[in-house]
């Protein structure tokens, strides 16, 4: 399914009106029926749905790995997809969206949710990177949203090695970008321990957490971090960078592995 | 609670790294407790809570006004609020979440949520804007937001008639800022079905269907709508405008609300 839409748009500027075809965003319900169950309904960018399902479910702590799907079937005009598993978390679809205020890995940051706070662990990746690089990866990553460019409404995540892009997606939502760099790279059997991820939208604690229980050590936005986002990076050993734009970024969090 | 923190950050740029102080935006967990029961997580900006949990509810259709909460208490360092209601919907709490692929108002929309499909009605409002006062209004609106201007990270919105501003918030997330605008209204009184909604955010599905569900006529932004979004508005009668930048806008829908 295409990734926009025609609308028709009246255009207003220097106090004329013009009638005129535009190209938006599609946003697409998926539905994902897991085991026989429903389990959520993403609205995303109707591209790569098999990798975003996969991807949400391995972020969720719900399957551990592509292995843990048997059968995967899209229903691209329903909106659905159906994922069949030999082995699923109970726990994790039980506290699925669950609350906890609990303390990781023994040193303070606070998990508001209770299977992340269970997958929490360290990040201890040796791999360093130089700042040219990555400023130089951006400057690629920025000319890569095609997308973007058209539509002015969607989100671009990137993963790759300090010189090369190895996956690139794009999605309305920047968790759901996020998905599908970690359901593809889940399923062609990536490692992702020494790799690093750019983004176009802000870091939260929630995109911070997926990157981490991956074991991604480097996440690296154009946009700003949250707070949170910089407490858990700090505690799970993640390298946060922020504002990279042109010549300038702000590192925030496990600063050592940045070589100038 | 401030709505920023204070992080320790290295700062590189043109080959020079240095370390200083800087302000970011705080990120926030707080949990919803609806008569005794756990409903929902909601990431955000710790500010204006209460109006939050009021127009997080009235929003999902579990209460359909202020006058439903008989107790609310906000325990900030605990990021809970506890709502006690003297009425709420036990189907929109059941079917929270629930996708349901259904058609509105007999026209054709689809919509992904059993209760916003049951929630739904025709915005009939005769409202008339004038291009020019869009303009002035998001002039305005693009200075208003200091916290966005310190840390790069929060949405905001803003109540208005075409004149002037009513209410106006900042959140990390941008359903948030429409929520505490929406909790604020209700809990003040203030009428909605004839003034703008204006939005630093991108006009999804999930934004046009809460003001839509409110009667509000007119949502502008400076960023880009979905094609959900846009079906939905032309269903239910309310005008999105998208890219209100400088002399400039494209209007989506139910166009013939804006005066040139």
């Amino acid at each position: 399914m295409d990734a926009t839409s025609k609308v028709s748009v009246a255009k207003y500027g220097g106090g004329i009106v013009s009638s005129v075809e535009d190209i938006i965003a599609r946003e697409y319900a998926l539905t994902i029926i897991l085991d026989g169950d429903e389990l959520i309904t993403l609205l995303c960018t109707p591209q790569n749905l098999e990798y975003l399902a996969v991807g949400f479910l391995v972020s969720e702590s719900i399957i551990a790995d592509r292995k843990d799907v048997k059968n995967i079937r899209v229903f691209e005009d329903k909106g659905i997809v159906e994922l069949e598993t030999t082995k699923s978390s109970t726990l994790a679809k039980k506290l699925y969206g669950k609350r906890t205020m609990t303390t990781g890995c023994g040193k303070g940051a606070t998990f508001y949710n209770a299977v992340d706070s269970l997958s929490c662990k360290i990040v201890d990746s040796d791999m360093k990177v130089y700042a040219q690089d990555i400023l130089e990866l951006m400057r690629k990553f920025n000319k890569c949203s095609d997308l973007f460019t058209n539509t002015g409404g969607v989100h671009s995540a990137c993963l790759c090695t300090d010189k090369e892009f190895l996956l690139f997606h794009e999605d309305i939502g920047r968790h759901n970008a996020l998905d599908k760099i970690i359901g593809e790279a889940v399923t062609k059997g990536i490692e992702l321990t020494d790799k690093l991820i750019l983004t176009t939208g802000r870091i939260s604690s929630e995109i911070l957490i997926k990157a981490a229980k991956r074991g991604i050590p480097v996440i690296v936005s154009r946009s700003a971090p949250t707070d949170l986002a910089v407490e858990l990076a700090n505690e799970l050993g993640v390298t946060v960078i922020g504002f990279a734009r042109g010549a300038r970024m702000n590192i925030y969090s496990k600063k050592e592995r940045i070589v100038y």
